[in-house]
Parts: C-alpha cells; sequence; structure tokens
C-alpha cells in the first residue's frame, strides 16, 4: 500500500469486522467498504478482487501473530508454552471471536483450490509448528523439558488446539444466530448468495426459525467448560505434563490464558 | 423416502458424487441429479431444498458411522481404539476423500447458522466422543486401560484426530487444483457463486492458474508423512500408551487402519 501507514490498518479492521458480520463466502468489497468507512473504489484501487483483500487480512493476521509470538520469544519455555495453549481457548461469551473464526474456517476450506490461500495457511502451519518447536528446544537446552521428539510434539499439540477450535465453533450456536441486535439481519439477508445452504432456491424458513433465538440446543451449544477450554487442560495434563523435566511444576491454564491476548480481541477491535 | 429402499442411497451417493466435485457452497440439485441419474424434479419432490437433501445426507453419513462402529463393538477394547484412530489417517494418495471431507467442512461452517445442521454436528460430535468412552469404559472393566477420566480422554482424542484432518485437508493441493481430469472444470467454472473468493465480481485468474496444476508448493502439499498420519502415530505414542495398563503392548497403527474402513471409500464408492 503507498497510502499513509494508517490506512492499510483501517482497511484490515474493516475487513476483520465485516468478516464477523458476514461470513467469507458473503463478504462483499462494499461490505468492507462500510465497515472501514472507505470508498469501494478506494479498495478497488488498492486491491483487484475481494480475494486479493483476503489474501492480504490473511497475511496480515499472521504477521500479527508472528509479532506477539516474537514479543514472548525470550520468556521461560514452560510460560510460553502455557501461553500458546491459553492462546486457543475461546471463552463461552467470546461470540465475536468465535465469529471471525468460523469466517477464517470458510477461508481455509478454500485452501485446496486457491494457491494465493494456502501459501497463508502454509506459512501459518510453519509458524504455529516452528514457534512450538523452538519452545520446546529451548526448554531442552535449559533442562525444564525433557529430551523429546520435538517436530512430533508440535504436530500433535497444533493439531489438537486447532481441533478443539473448530469442534467448538462450529458446534455452537453463532452470534447472529442467537440474534445479537444488528448482526441477525446481516446474516440473514445474504440467502440468495449460497449462505444457509439455499444456492438461490426457496428457503430461508430454517434459517428464519434458527435467527429467532428460540431453539433448544442452548446447554449443548454453551457447555461447561468450552470445547476449548477442557481440551487445553486435558493438553497440559496429558501432552505437557509427561514432558517436564522431574521436578518442573506444571503450568496453570489460567496463567497462559492470561500471558497472550489474543489476536482478535486486541488491535482489531 | 417413500421409493423403494435402493433409490434413497443411489440419491445419497449422487450426493457424495456431487459434493466432492462441486464442494458445499457450489453444489446445485442439477448437479446431484446428474451424479445419481434422476430427474431434479424427482428431488426436488423428496427434497424441498438443497440443504433438506444434505441435512438428510449428513443423517445418512452419521448413520453409516453407527453402524459401522457398532459393527467392532464387540473388538477388543485396545484393537477398537486403534481402528477409531486409524479411521482418521489419510493417505496422501486419498485424494477424493480430502475432496469430500473439504465438502464437508464448509457444511460444518454453516453450524453457527443453521440449527437442523447443527443438530446433526451435534449427533456426530456425541457419537465419536461417546464411542471413545465406551471404549474406555470396556477396557478399564476389562483391566487393559488404567482407570482415567474416560470423558476427558475423549475429548482430547476426537479434538486432536479432526485437528490432524482438518490441517491436511486444508492445506493439501485439492484434486481439482491439481488438474485431474474432468474435475478442475466443475471447480473453475463456479466463479460466479463466490467459490475462488470472487463474490461475483471479476477474478477468477488465480483460480485458473492455481488449476494449472504448475505450483511450487507440491512437496509442502504432501509431506510424508502426511499430518493425519504423523498425528495418528503420535497419538498413540503420546496419549494411548500412557493409557494402558501394566503389560499391555502398545497397538500399531497399521492394524487400526486396517480394521476401519472409511465411510467414504466404500459404500459411497
Amino acid at each position: 500500500m503507498s497510502e499513509q501507514p494508517g490506512a492499510a490498518d483501517e482497511i484490515m479492521d474493516g475487513v476483520y469486522r465485516a468478516l464477523r458480520a458476514h461470513g467469507y463466502a458473503d463478504v462483499t468489497m462494499q461490505d468492507i467498504a462500510d465497515e472501514c468507512s472507505k470508498s469501494k473504489s478506494l479498495l478497488h484501487y488498492h486491491y483487484d478482487t475481494k480475494e486479493d483483500l483476503l489474501v492480504a487480512f490473511l497475511d496480515h493476521v499472521i504477521s500479527d501473530s508472528e509479532r506477539r509470538i516474537a514479543a514472548h520469544a525470550d520468556d521461560p519455555p514452560v510460560e510460553r508454552l502455557s501461553g500458546f495453549i491459553g492462546w486457543f481457548v475461546f471463552e463461552p461469551e467470546a461470540i465475536d471471536r468465535e465469529a471471525f473464526h468460523i469466517a477464517l474456517l470458510e477461508l481455509r476450506t478454500q485452501g485446496p483450490f486457491n494457491q494465493p490461500i494456502r501459501e497463508q495457511l502454509v506459512r501459518s502451519d510453519r509458524l504455529l509448528r516452528g514457534t512450538v518447536v523452538d519452545i520446546l528446544e529451548s526448554g531442552i537446552e535449559e533442562g525444564v523439558f525433557r529430551d523429546v521428539d520435538v517436530e512430533e510434539t508440535a504436530a500433535l499439540l497444533v493439531a489438537t488446539l486447532d481441533g478443539a477450535r473448530t469442534r467448538q465453533i462450529t458446534l455452537s450456536r453463532g452470534a447472529n444466530a442467537a440474534g445479537s441486535p444488528g448482526m441477525n439481519g446481516d446474516r440473514s439477508d445474504t440467502d440468495d448468495s449460497g449462505r444457509n445452504g439455499t444456492g438461490g432456491s426457496a428457503s430461508g424458513g430454517t434459517s428464519g426459525g434458527d435467527a429467532s433465538g428460540t431453539g433448544t440446543l442452548d446447554a449443548v451449544d454453551r457447555p461447561e467448560p468450552t470445547y476449548t477450554r477442557a481440551v487445553a487442560e486435558a493438553t497440559l495434563r496429558r501432552i505437557v505434563e509427561p514432558l517436564l523435566a522431574e521436578g518442573v511444576e506444571r503450568p496453570s491454564l489460567e496463567a497462559g490464558i492470561a500471558a497472550m491476548t489474543p489476536v482478535d480481541e486486541d488491535e482489531n477491535e
């Protein structure tokens, strides 16, 4: 971007809000322009297509994660590992964060068909697994972790935490379905574009019923503890504790959650 | 369905093939009709909307999984557990299976907004976690597993295996993107419906470039071993082995893979 430094960030904040409200498949350049108070033609000046803008957004999100991870690079390895695990915990009230990650999951389903998206996903995977490898290698050197297979451990941890997140966000009633004011209409106005599985044919009744917020799945949708919290606790006890050297105490999940502010609950708000 | 018993299965097979070729967002009733040699009006006679048909398909897939799991209910618990883990291993050549699971992942992103889909996802989650709980409880009773927290272990295992699958399928070059004959066009003809992130605006160039199969990510896309195999091996060593009672041998992943024919590589072909 040749704009002043702030403009690119404002556009990225607009993408973040528009994705949360409309999802990946339905979001338009106009939605994004509305969310960042720019004109649609300005967006098109910088980004030819919605896809180009979304790839730039993925790049922005991953670069932000890189900076956050780098900021903790000198923390003690056990703290860094619990921070990494805590980063993936989605509290029950984190509705906006779930809505954002549902849109990201939609984007991820494009990976097999879209090379620029896939390149960003591969970069993100390397960042996540590389971070765990780095934490484990530092900890082994300092004598706080046993001499384990760091690549295997990294793949296991990343798969576990990502899987818990995917399950939590896909099994939950969404922010819009729950009838939060202003957002509900955004999602349910999009029946003609394939969202809600209509593909343009007559339907939408189910979506409307769903959006009324009178469903009976609330207790199932929001179990206590959440899927991510339950799996993060299990990860600390079952995967991390056996890694620790003799006499090193298992870190607490609460400290880990507090250590890393989620990327999507800070700068992007 | 009031049809003869075979007709419903033929339609479900058609949905399976059409989802693999077109993905969830783009698949049409006509695509499904073409794949099962039925008329579109016959499909609409039984299913009002594409969504209704896809919910019926999810129901069919989950019921099939229930039957497969039930068929192994009397196997020894350690074998059952390795079979469950092996079920999630996607071999590098399992391109069709990946294409199907990408479409399922797209369907899962509708969970927050669509109650009938979410109900099927919740049912699937209960089936998977309930199966692991049942296996562990049987094994604890028989003395082959230690007396562990079965609910925690089930959530951890399901999240881990699902996460590995999601990462493998989203990071891989897809069947169509790789230029397999006949499929390529199916995916790239759909630029106007939101696939490839275009949302109807001018684009498609990236998709076409991607589909040419000349990308440089092949080595990254198909790492050896695959993400699912690497994580399944790690799961057996890191999560399952510590569950085993004294003297019980860790099961092999190969035996587990052989034990359960994947739901999508047998009846649906």
